[in-house]
């Protein structure tokens, strides 16, 4: 049982968070490695990274891939993502945890940027 | 002559910063529809927004598209870049600057995330 947890930065903005969960939906309904694919947010719009994930560990999931939803490896992606995630490790020691790298690094990024600056 | 200006966020860590600039560095290399491609940072980093617009300006571009590398459509990209390209319009009349949907509502994003997660 895996779950795959998009960490977003979070907007005071509710349309932008709202952005956030329909891709989340998106993304849901044609993910077949995972059971199930949820959000959370680093600030500002929930539920937090620890929420998300003990939600995610009550509903059975042994493993959780968390993918930060940012561009740049800035303090958010290297610093404060990791700590947020490292609250919740200490209290399930046996749920694997895998932060992976955040969007920013995937190979296509650049044919995506060229896409969309060509529309 | 047209420009491509990819607006990210910024960073306190400069090796986010430099990412950014590594990225430009690889659409520049594939960007045929372009003459010059540069980035520009809403805050943390340099150039700003109007001074990447005005050196684009300088340099002789009559036009300017401007790209927010950003996911979400937060305050940033509704509020605080579109404040910034404003700025340097109405310094430059005669040079046409187009704001252009942030990344993050890219068609091939899912995939991209697809693709990030199950790597």
């Amino acid at each position: 049982m895996t779950c795959l947890l998009i960490v977003a930065h979070g907007s005071r903005r509710e349309a932008s968070n709202d952005e956030v969960r329909e891709l989340v939906k998106a993304v849901r309904s044609q993910a077949s490695h995972f059971e199930s694919v949820e959000s959370a947010f680093l600030e500002l719009s929930n539920p937090s990274i620890p929420d998300g994930l003990r939600k995610a560990v009550a509903e059975g999931h042994q493993r959780i891939i968390i993918l930060p939803y940012f561009l740049s490896a800035g303090r958010h992606v290297t610093e404060h993502i990791p700590a947020e995630v490292q609250k919740v490790r200490d209290e399930f020691p046996n749920v694997e945890m895998e932060l992976i790298t955040h969007m920013g690094a995937a190979g296509g990024i650049i044919q995506l940027l060229l896409d969309q600056a060509n529309a």
